[in-house]
């Protein structure tokens, strides 16, 4: 095991009626923005929660963080919390509204511009965050991080700082999600767990099998979040699964993958492709690119996850059922898990690997996912 | 799932060598008062280090803090810490030394007796408190609560209140530690998952595979454990189960049991038994005397954790062997797991039953066990 700091100071609020909680969390005597996506809200009974919660509180509302939240959306909301003088922000959406929301707490106390706060990385704030999250996938609920877009120069990043103090998790509240994002969000979460897992083995045992739970259930409960939406044990186990999958609790001294996201980020930033569709399609190639270095660890994952035995073959054989598998598992979600299918081709491959170039990069827990490797691993994604 | 509440703000520095940054985590005006127990850290290396790390700030040692430790031995070190006025504890030992060290800083802000504050259940603490630990076992490193027993009464009690700011938790200072201290950490690691698992089924599929998780490790590595004494890979997966089955991550949403732990605990405060070692006794008879109403569970538990299929016969059968199996885990460890082997009898029983009785006490997830059902467990256990 490497050696690892872990900390996570959020406080949870979980289950059926907790948004009634909201008041007691934020002091006071702040001034707070709400920053919300499109509307749903509105039509799902979440708004007029958080509105009879806060009924006697200083409020101002923000409207309009879309997915794949676009810094120049972001400007207007921190021109609009610096206007009103806002000391506390509630994000009231889904992984959208929360990484918007880290940005603008983190804005709101600087002059300087919120691309370039994304782009140096780390954006701490003075100004505490609150959440009610209404879809479960991005683990943004619960860890310090954030994804910003820029439109104009079609680029997307991630940065880091800011912990929400709170987020209150509903399962009820995801009863309207419509059938596609219910797949979005089945596929973000077992990707944030396969890029912390699939590496190498024996880091750790305990942390390889809490990856493994989480892989298990969100195979288990998918059918059913898909058919019956409003199976409360089913979305309670959702909408846990998608938080404990990118909160560090599974990440203790193991190294991390990561490269399938940041390909699947240019997919996204070239051709706004949702963030787990992005990731539908290339990790199935991330693993048939890098199936030698990570062939002990996708044995293990074959065997535990999808009970590939002895019997199916040689270890070439059981690797390449173990992708085949993770392939369907998308597909069975509705999910498109080809280049093509976009109808995204070579021109695209060759700006990803060019700006992987460009950027230096080395991605992927041996730090070898440059501009080569992510061409090949796109190709192994037409 | 139930609604629940979340909230472990701890801060944990995992690995090798990782108490040398013990001297940033604790801010530069504090004075710090290092709790200890009876000298082990001389021998270890863990007090030079912790000296070396603190080598130019103002501390006040206090030594003694024995296994379930008393109010009485603590009551000297809340004198000690209010005469050097200090504003820091720094824990260094074991889940004692933590326990006692909560209990420290909730009484040093407070003109109560000590054992008012734990007969009050809840200590709450201005005064921080941070930690080293040095054996794997009871979870204290990152939980809020403590078990403290008073010598004069025979009594022992549980509170709550203060998590440690930080744990730093070096596997290498477990290389020292006695075959049986081994034994009895694996066996306390194994029962608090057991009080927060082995309840009723279907309450949430993640947290029965977080807990399950933690037992297959737990079984897995302690045959290892017990004979090589400085894998390090093995002690941090035994460290990190430790703290992981005692901080609320397998509790989320789902109802608890904790008999095994009361009626044991009642076990060491009338014959001074250590606290695994009243648990190894303890868990079995209560499977035992609660083997209908836990049936469901104990039949997963069998099957995910112990093999246990069809092919062994009826449920009943198949109950019967998974209990068998846990006791003969237990003694696989080297601990004894039936009353008589300790020459303890009807005398005691009957003083437990009647302290239940008298406190009225309902534990179990089902509140069912009262002086009538403890005696019926204890009698399980002869």
């Amino acid at each position: 095991m490497n050696n690892f700091e872990f900390h996570n100071p959020v406080h949870l609020l979980f289950g059926k009626g907790m948004i009634s909680k909201l008041n007691e969390q934020i002091p006071k005597d702040k001034k707070i923005l709400i920053t919300f996506g499109g509307g749903s809200v509105k039509r799902n009974g979440v708004y007029e929660q958080v509105k009879e919660a806060l009924k006697d509180r200083d409020l101002t509302e923000f409207w309009g963080i879309e997915s794949n939240p676009k810094v120049e959306t972001l400007r207007d909301a921190i021109k609009l919390g610096k206007e009103k003088k806002v000391n506390f922000v509630l994000a009231v959406g889904g992984g959208s509204v929360l990484d918007g929301s880290k940005l603008i707490v983190g804005a709101l106390t600087s002059d300087e511009d919120p691309w370039t706060l994304v782009r140096n990385g780390f954006v701490p704030s003075t100004i505490p965050l609150g959440a009610v999250l209404t879809i479960p996938a991005t683990g943004s609920e619960m860890n310090n991080g954030g994804v910003i877009s820029n439109k104009s120069t079609a680029e997307k990043f991630a940065f880091y700082g800011t912990f929400p103090q709170f987020s209150i998790l509903d399962p009820t509240v995801t009863y309207s999600l419509p059938q596609h994002q219910l797949a979005c969000g089945l596929c973000d979460t077992f990707v944030h767990v396969m890029e912390q897992y699939l590496t190498t083995p024996n880091q750790s045992k305990i942390m390889d099998r809490w990856a493994e739970s989480i892989l298990q259930t969100v195979i288990e409960i998918a059918p059913n979040v898909l058919k019956d939406h409003e199976d409360y044990q089913t979305r309670c186990d959702f909408m846990l699964s998608a938080t404990m999958a990118l909160n560090g609790f599974i990440a203790m001294g193991v190294s991390q993958d990561w490269a399938t996201h940041m390909i699947g980020h240019e997919l996204t930033a070239l051709h706004g492709l949702a963030h787990a569709a992005s990731l539908a399609i290339i990790l199935p190639g991330t693993m048939r690119t890098l199936s030698k270095q990570k062939s002990a660890k996708i044995l293990q994952y074959g065997q535990r996850i999808w009970g590939i035995t002895e019997k199916e073959g040689d270890d070439e054989t059981k690797i390449k059922i173990a992708i085949d598998k993770t392939e369907q598992f998308f597909r069975s979600l509705g999910l498109h898990t080809r280049l093509s299918e976009e109808n995204i081709g070579e021109d695209t491959i060759n700006e990803i690997a060019r700006r992987f170039e460009e950027r230096k990069a080395h991605f992927g827990e041996a730090a070898n996912v440059d501009g080569n490797k992510a061409k090949e691993i796109l190709n192994h994604c037409l």
